[in-house]
């Protein structure tokens, strides 16, 4: 047999998803403008972000960056352990710390070189890995990186983790969680898993990416709204590209487990460390969110506005106090389908579907936004009820 | 047994790497000026950045960045599938595809994210993964991800690399190799491994992150100089964070491939696209270093300045023709204390020392940049040749 060829694979394996209908299709923005967008010489209201607090475009980031790369230039021109770490990296390091609760931060270049680089540096063969089947998919590679035995416990399933854990008495165990999750919107379980850590003396991880910014009084997250201090939850990873608007993520926690990373995590230490520009400009952001609290407010007001309205409309909300207000259409032509006519009435909400999330469990992913007004919540509402009257199937969009 | 403690285990790993004096520092830069950078209130010249064209701080990339945020934000708040594909991106795509040769370019967040990504899309269990012993740690980890199984030969061993695959003359086979290898700074042999993955049907793969901006007439690297187009090396990965001074990276290749990547890369599905400002400092980059050609030849230059002044001096010179010219001290101890004698003398270069090198090869690793001058090049000969006779051991700094 002679050898396959690795691109004609490639080529099939495209055709096949294409053949489905599965294939992702890249749309061009022109334009952001807030939450419209620019697109094929189209204005769409978005509900497909995750600017979450609506910072991604405040004069105030725009400023910041601007004034550093005015002083530091672009490029950070190398990795932090040779020249890369800069004096802005080290303030905003300090400041995810402390408002996350936290001994010490370190940054990465994304939420997926952080989760790799935490799983990679703490686990080895012979440990076990325990996982929320709807952890994202960083979380998952980590794993296999690691050579930890992973395993998956159904989504929130406190004790499935338990047993999980327990079949594997004796080995070094982390248990990894999203705190919200990305495709759902729900929130873990966090209280039940951090006792269930604290019992089975498994070390618990939580990739806060979607509740950082929009969770907690302080906005600190997912574990500031269940109180969870850096005792219970060791390890926090966040990210600087949802609500806080920018680019690039962290890890926070104890300050000995931060320098372990900077020792062993491989994402961390053979990388060129993020633009300081942007770090100063993710500085500035951390502060509009701990300080412009009416942000949260507002993003709230909105999702409890969306979710009345939605559940009057006999719309299939999941269950989700987030910015992710998912409507589950189950098929993955149907969320296809109701997508393009919302974007035929000029809104962008985007089809989630297989291998994203699960066969029969297609969706909108729908996201709201401080930058949002009750108006375009109105609006969308309008639309998804004339497709609801359309399709004339009860609980179905 | 109890159930060992991940963070006590990483704290012995971290107590045992101090006591080897193996242990990493942080380096805080308070600020940066070309070469120029200041650390601890002192001013030091350095040669460890990856700034290689000495763009990083160009006033033209600064323009676009600022230019860009002031129009579209500063996160590009989502995934390129999702709404996070701005117009710039997609001018920057086409720039980097038109500079390469290739048909089509793809941007990932980093070089790491993207060898992820290019091999866990492309490889499956039972194909075989053939790498240069000396690859960058992201193409290995790329290939432990991918479940295919991996085979490293020899540094430039092209004959040891035909072995590897001719022992699997059934599976499907990716040769990967740095284009030039970052702590050695030598180029592969990309000719004779073009030649061979032909023979064997295997799928080349070139890391071109220290070769981009610098190799080439045109400055688009390694495959430039060797001439071997994209038949030849269907799959070319860069970075934007070295000689283009910015961020983020790219794989280019046929239309077809890219096209599978966007389906199939998991690093590129599941993150969030790189601010739409900083591709627009790259666009600028990418232009810069195509048309300010004196920049190669003034880095050429000093290159070949530092490699005479060293051989005069009989220092351990590796054999590089590229920016990094890494002077081989073998021992980790000799390269640290050769790093702060030179220090104390307000230059600065940084000691490579295990696990980044072998055991018994640590190095200094100096770097040149069109930043530098010629004094700056002799200030630093001169430095070397005040330690090589403090140590009075020939070919010994």
């Amino acid at each position: 047999m002679p050898r396959p060829d690795l691109l004609q694979r490639l080529d099939v394996q495209t055709a096949e998803r294409e053949h489905a209908r599965l294939h992702r299709r890249l749309r061009t923005i022109e334009h952001a403008d807030g939450p419209w967008l620019e697109s094929g010489s189209r204005r769409l209201l978005s509900f497909c972000s995750n600017d979450y607090l609506g910072l991604a475009q405040h004069p105030t980031l725009v400023a910041a960056l601007t004034r550093a790369a005015g002083e530091q230039g672009v490029g950070s021109t190398s990795a932090h352990l040779i020249c890369g770490h800069r004096a802005v990296h080290a303030q905003l390091e300090e400041a995810l710390a402390a408002w996350t609760g936290r001994e010490r931060a370190l940054l990465f270049s994304t939420g997926y070189m952080a989760n790799l680089g935490v799983l990679q540096a703490l686990l080895a063969r012979g440990d076990v890995c325990v996982q929320d089947k709807l952890d994202h998919a960083c979380l998952l590679d980590g794993a296999r990186l690691s050579g930890a035995e992973l395993k998956r416990y159904p989504h929130a399933d406190v004790a499935a983790a338990a047993r999980q854990l327990a079949a594997h008495p004796e080995a070094a165990a982390l248990l990894a969680t999203d705190g919200v999750f990305s495709m759902d919107g729900d929130i873990a379980p966090l209280r039940a898993l951090a006792q269930l850590c604290a019992r089975e003396r498994a070390t618990l991880m939580v990739d806060d990416a979607h509740g950082l910014g929009v969770l907690g009084d302080d906005g600190a997250g997912s574990l500031s709204a269940a109180k969870l201090g850096q005792h219970e939850v060791p390890l926090l990873m966040g990210t600087l590209g949802k609500a806080l608007g920018c680019s690039g993520a962290f890890v926070a926690g104890p300050a000995a487990l931060i320098e372990g990373l900077i020792q062993f995590a491989r994402p961390y230490i053979y990388t060129t460390a993020i633009p300081p520009a942007l770090a100063a400009a993710a500085l500035e952001s951390v502060r509009l969110a701990q300080t412009e609290t009416w942000r949260r407010d507002k993003l709230a007001a909105l999702v409890a506005r969306f979710r009345a309205g939605a559940a009057q409309l006999g719309l299939p909300l999941m269950d989700s106090a987030s910015a992710i207000q998912p409507l589950l259409l189950r098929s993955a032509d149907a969320a296809l389908a109701a997508a393009q006519a919302l974007e035929h009435r000029g809104l962008l909400v985007v089809a989630i579907r297989p291998p994203t999330v699960p066969v029969g469990q297609a969706r909108l992913r729908i996201t709201l936004s401080a930058a949002h007004e009750e108006a375009h919540v109105d609006a969308l509402l309008d639309a998804l009820a004339d497709l609801a009257q359309g399709s004339r199937v009860a609980g179905h969009v």
